[in-house]
């Protein structure tokens, strides 16, 4: 068994290495490259996925997986060997069911839709996306009905970023939450609104980038496996478990950028950084889905980052690294400031209140389209109309309606949203659970000290790796599963404070 | 026959495509990678290297190339596919022949070699080296005994840098260089020395770089399809034709390292950016031997960049760049210290005088040790012999001595050497042949205009990447073999002004 279980653990090594060469190759791309490097970038990129994943689903790994089943029952669910036996297993069966032609033919839909959006969003030209997107829709459906047996047709692609959750469930969990948040929200609005002008003075490039990497070093995120870089659209990406890095923004007129991008990516950061080291170039070297990777990331943006607490401590450092633009402002201001609720059109610029309901809007529209219970024809105005009744406005154009997300124009409908609120709930669920085993840890904050948060994330969250899923991983954390108490308590707590 | 070349192509693009997206990663180990990404970096090259070998090795390669051959035959040798097909066959023979297991062992004992060299290099410890330069020797003759039928055992080696080159004939033209170039250092050496003082004043970096970039894009270097970044050894590397980057390094404290590094590599990549585009991701997509590329970083770095016509433009500008450094010193006094003849103990340090004389005694010892009229035990000895003779010096230890350069000690005696001075004779006889075709050259360069020479170099040398060998090449551009008459009368005219 160990001379099969070593030839498995070579064959995924390779698919590893080659993924992450092509992530090499993508950070360098939206980093360093120049123009000219363009074209010959992206072919590299397309082979190296294209070997992985011939290496990947060939039969010899099948017939490894085969003979090592029942290795794997026989060493009991939370063996390290088991739990990459299973996960390598649950990845194989989806990666050989979708037929290579129908994965070239999204592939160079998605390539061709993303090219139209690009203009057509710029155009506000809904019209034109129209047909694209039936075509989408189509191979969203094709590529779900590759996994027959589905309870929702949804669930196969849902199941791609969020393994095991499903439509009904999730759907039912969204709908608790907006039947809250959407009277909550009002509530707040009731209140007087923050003012924010001082986000919007003149913040230099180089010290906000000096303080907001102060304070992920802080925090926890390792510099000697990891850096940061500029990129349009911040994001992480990983080369091994001892190179993970993370990019951001920054807007010279505006602070709340910039900061708090740092913030987010460096949180996704430390849950890859905090895998178990042995987990090297196997399928459990990653974070376990959207939702639990974005768990991390709000979590030491928002809960952590936008925190009085925190604040108490780092504000008198950000007034002397920006004395005029901030030295006349004091730490309450400050603190509404960026945590400032006003709804807006935009998902990406959403404040931490209303984010969900953006969200939720996206959720449940594309599994209406999915259903056929909405048609393409429709789309737009259903658009509009959940965004009056949830946050009371709405766009007139579609540009910053129906168009403003890549996702639907990038070639699949389904499965790329339900990760954002999820990693929300979970977010406060995970953090209160911290709290529970050290009450301490809100105090220690407060004086800059997050070893023992960042310590049991890593133990609890982040060493697992992709060893259990998300459902798993929640029972496993909290003894019970998925729940938005948590998540509403806090911001109750936060925002009627 | 479209078809099969068409197959070969693609076949041809994706070893190609492999080997770039590992230069990639290479770049990035250099520039950018943070220290916890080494065990995985080496890991994911050498797998990226090892799937190229292998796709390019594979017999499939064998039958298509022998089915294009009379095709090859019948299209002429100016064609641009025939010149592929000869290149690649070439290239093919000379894999095939080499066993797997040879590689795995040479690339082991490289690795283990290089590790010992770093320490004992630091600790001036032949002794330790010298069993381990006993097995390189013999995997260097194993490796030459792949390619049975040579004249020389050196033969095969140059052969895979200096494709079509011979022992016999490289060790005449260097002889004959050698007997000519002594006897005109000594008499350079009667004449007072010069005062290089002002280069080692404090240079601020930033400044050497704007300076270096702004001069290397007026000579043709597109930073559009290339980049400049640091590291601690200045290269050029290509990861496509439209993406062809540099490195340079900085000394505060002297002007003369950075600014001439910067110019070398972009010499070396304005000629990989000027080949014929239509060769990319093919074998014709690099340069067709190390001496003529050296021809090229040589030509621009010191026949145009350490010429007097080039500061008499330049010298100004660099004045106003650096006004405290230089602005006492007179052009005549800078262009001397750009230029000072000083014998050296270290290669690399060398001056364009001395230069060949360190290649020369390499490649001298380097043949006698192959053919075995040279024990290991005595080379160190050899070594200052050498030294004593032709540069009138010698160093007392073997650090600085037999010990200084990496490429004995990374794994193969034979064949690294020749390049360096096949380049500074050919940087002279290129130069004088696009003098020839545009006497104006000179005065344009005065002028800071390097159209002309850019576009000639492009024509001739550029354009045709690797279809030509380097014999080939000189002959198609010269109309005669290669010679050292226009280096000779280029370093009297110079040095004895």
């Amino acid at each position: 068994m160990n001379k099969k279980l070593d030839e498995l653990k070579n064959r995924l090594r390779e698919v590893e290495d080659l993924n992450n060469a092509s992530a090499v190759l993508g950070w360098d791309q939206a980093t360093y490259m120049p123009p000219g490097g363009a074209p010959a970038r992206g072919r590299q990129m397309a082979l190296l996925s294209r070997l992985a994943h011939e290496r990947f689903i060939d039969p010899a790994t099948g017939r490894l997986l085969d003979d090592l089943q029942a290795h794997a029952e026989s060493l009991g669910p939370d063996d390290d060997d088991a739990g990459l036996i299973r996960k390598a297993r649950r990845d194989y069966e989806k990666s050989i069911r979708v037929p290579p032609q129908l994965l070239a033919e999204l592939s160079e839909h998605g390539a061709l839709s993303y090219q139209a959006w690009t203009e057509a969003r710029a155009a506000n030209d809904y019209a034109t996306m129209r047909p694209m997107l039936e075509k989408t829709l189509d191979y969203s459906r094709r590529l779900a009905d590759c996994f027959p047996g589905y309870d929702h047709i949804a669930d196969p692609l849902i199941d791609f970023a969020d393994e095991g959750m499903k439509a009904v469930s999730v759907r039912a969990l969204f709908a608790e939450l907006r039947a809250q948040l959407v009277p909550l929200l009002r509530q707040i609005l009731e209140q007087p609104p923050a003012d924010d002008s001082c986000l919007y003075r003149t913040y230099p490039e180089d010290q906000q980038r000096a303080f907001g990497e102060m304070v992920i070093k802080q925090m926890g995120y390792d510099f000697n496996r990891g850096r940061q870089d500029k990129t349009h659209h911040p994001f992480m990406t990983s080369f091994s478990l001892g190179d993970v890095r993370i990019t951001t923004r920054f807007q010279p007129d505006y602070l709340g950028d910039g900061l708090f991008s740092t913030i987010h990516e460096a949180g996704h950061a430390m849950y890859e950084q905090g895998i178990d080291m042995s987990y090297e170039a196997t399928p459990l070297a990653h974070g376990t889905s959207a939702g639990v990777h974005e768990s991390q990331s709000r979590l030491w943006e928002n809960v952590v980052g936008r925190s009085r607490v925190f604040w108490n401590y780092y504000y008198a450092q950000l007034q002397s690294v920006f004395p005029d633009q901030l030295g006349d402002v004091e730490l309450d201001t400050f603190y509404r400031a960026i945590n400032k609720v006003q709804p807006s059109l935009i998902r990406t610029d959403a404040d931490q209140m209303t984010y969900d309901l953006h969200v939720m809007i996206r959720f449940d529209l594309e599994l209406a389209l999915l259903e056929g219970t909405l048609a393409l024809d429709d789309l737009p105005e259903a658009w509009r109309a959940r965004y009056q009744s949830d946050l009371g406005i709405a766009s007139e154009d579609d540009r910053d309606g129906v168009l403003q997300d890549v996702h639907w124009f990038a070639g699949v409908i389904g499965g790329a949203f339900q990760g954002y609120t999820m990693g929300n709930i979970m977010s406060a669920l995970f953090y209160r659970q911290a709290l529970t085993a050290h009450p301490e840890i809100p105090a220690q904050i407060g004086r800059g000290e997050f070893g023992t948060l960042h310590g049991w994330l890593r133990e609890n969250i982040y060493r697992p790796g992709a060893k259990y899923t998300a459902n798993e991983l929640v029972e496993r954390v909290t003894g019970g599963p998925l729940t938005i108490e948590p998540y509403l308590a806090y911001l109750r707590g936060k925002f009627l404070d």
